[in-house]
């Protein structure tokens, strides 16, 4: 990061997630300086979600003792597509409500600091490739496999968002024309068969008909709580059942894989998200599925990795964005 | 195109498709000055197509009275997956034997000239957005609709080619996870599914299987002998299968666009290849589809509409690909 108009100060960074809301304080030299979390429980609809967003900030703020005119600038990375010139989150498959909500605009008029708002995957993906699994990897493509499915990429080294600011909705790629109907509208995505959701919707689904699985004990018998957290936890455990839906699972994300791969010849496929943690068990089989199915010279120059950056990607990534648009 | 070393000197490009060879000499203005064409025949294997189309290249310059030498350089686009570093034609689904094929030396050792070879997709898209369509559009895809289904990206007005030259096989992205397998290797492709090849293959099926169509009359019997130039025939006659066969490839073609459309957020997708004259036939149901299932915001930021310069827009592409390269 250069030094800049703001210089020297840092950026309050912000990642709005389907699960939880992280915000950072962020140096301009990428430095975590300081963070906060909250849920984000998105179900309560977006004007509790915006409040406890705001209250995260409040506390970030107060609790080290910095104004908001200290800062260079606020970042948002929204799970969702994104309205880049309005400052709009348009649509979340993953926050239910949110239509059109001028996020930007609400935490700027709020804090009299210049703000930005991009799409966390977009984000995570600048984040690895400025500070983890992607450095100096010109063409990557990040996939964030959480709650949902998002991607970010990033083209002879720069972010790329696409004519207005929404590219990289990667979970919304039809891998099933006669697959399931997705929240988004779309039939078969790669987001309804490969996501943690689709992970937890399987084991519960199959578990309900009658299957055994050491996840009804986890659970205390509350199958409806099943998470593909616990899916992973079963399957480490070596639970046949949790064993079959995460290969299933993984066996669609190669597919996925596959069309990015035939798609982008990208050099770098980087794998983030809660349902990374599942490491070898998730990655190995659709790494397999590439390897088969793919160009062969495309499969070749291709690696696929998890993230370095864990849950910090996103927030690393808004500071970079944000850093850049002053600089630019 | 910038003036150069080999300043003034045209360029000698040449398309390779599945079905036809096209070779031309392109003026630094992107000026056609000659055009030769022959068939590729290609099942008779890489020999006897590279032989036709040395013999193209010699009878264009033969009937120009121009020398090798008077040539800034040879640009080749050949319908396949390009390992550009080595001048390759690795593989191609529509070009049978082709595997690894070096392609740019033999056409540079033959004529002495400085050779490039890309993908014909890629060149095509080139050649729209300098010339046709895409003028002064930054973001943009393009589908060639032929044997194959073929791509090319411009990005932030570059084409985009990938890390190792081989971007773009959009064909080859799976729709449908439990479809049927391509040559390619990979399943459910949609190329399998909207490609001219798969309208034909659907039309023959259907009729051997004892529907009507005025296509058995339109090929006298011998229902082998459809091609999809001939079912769009019948469709304009309002011929209900070919109607149907159409539309059928047609919503293949729409999902596949939803997946560009929500990957790419790009500001214009270009239909090219013989297919594309099948006109509103083949692209009113695709955007339909589009608007149905794509992210709003990009559905609308996108428009689809039909390449312009035709069977011209490979040679052209790969000429201003080489004037890129010399000029660079």
């Amino acid at each position: 990061m250069q030094e800049s108009k703001g210089q020297g100060l840092p950026v309050l960074a912000l990642d709005l997630g389907g699960t939880k809301i992280i915000a950072a304080i962020i140096s301009n030299q990428g430095q975590v300086i300081a963070r906060e979390y909250n849920l984000t429980l998105a179900n309560e609809g977006p004007q509790a979600v915006i409040n406890r967003m705001l209250s995260v900030i409040d506390c970030l703020l107060s609790s080290r003792g910095i104004d908001s005119s200290q800062l260079n600038s606020i970042s948002i990375a929204a799970a969702g597509a994104i309205d880049f010139d309005k400052g709009l989150v348009t649509l979340s498959p993953n926050l239910p409500g949110w239509c059109d909500i001028p996020l930007r605009d609400i935490v700027q008029g709020k804090y009299g600091v210049n703000t930005f708002l991009i799409n966390d995957a977009s984000a995570a993906a600048l984040g690895e490739h400025c500070f983890g699994a992607g450095k100096g990897v010109d063409n990557l493509i990040l996939l964030t496999l959480g709650t949902g499915i998002g991607g970010g990429i990033i083209i002879n080294g720069k972010l790329y968002y696409g004519s207005s600011g929404s590219a990289g909705e990667i979970g919304h790629m039809t891998i099933d024309v006669n697959g399931p109907r997705c929240s988004c509208g779309n039939i078969g995505c790669l987001e309804m068969l490969a996501s943690g959701t689709a992970v937890a919707r399987e084991a519960i689904r199959r578990i309900r008909r009658g299957e055994r699985s050491s996840l009804t004990e986890i659970v205390g018998g509350k199958i409806e709580s099943i998470t593909a957290e616990k899916v992973g936890m079963a399957a480490q455990g070596g639970d046949p059942l949790a064993l079959e839906v995460i290969l299933k699972a993984a066996n669609y994300l190669g597919v996925g894989m596959v069309n990015l791969v035939n798609i982008f010849n990208p050099e770098m496929i980087i794998v983030g998200g809660g349902m990374a943690k599942m490491g070898d068990l998730l990655l190995d089989p659709a790494k397999q599925v590439v390897r088969e199915r793919a160009f062969q010279l495309l499969a070749q120059a291709v690696s696929i990795v998890p993230a370095q950056l864990g849950n910090d990607a996103g927030v690393l990534g808004a500071a970079v964005f944000a850093f850049q648009q002053v600089t630019d």
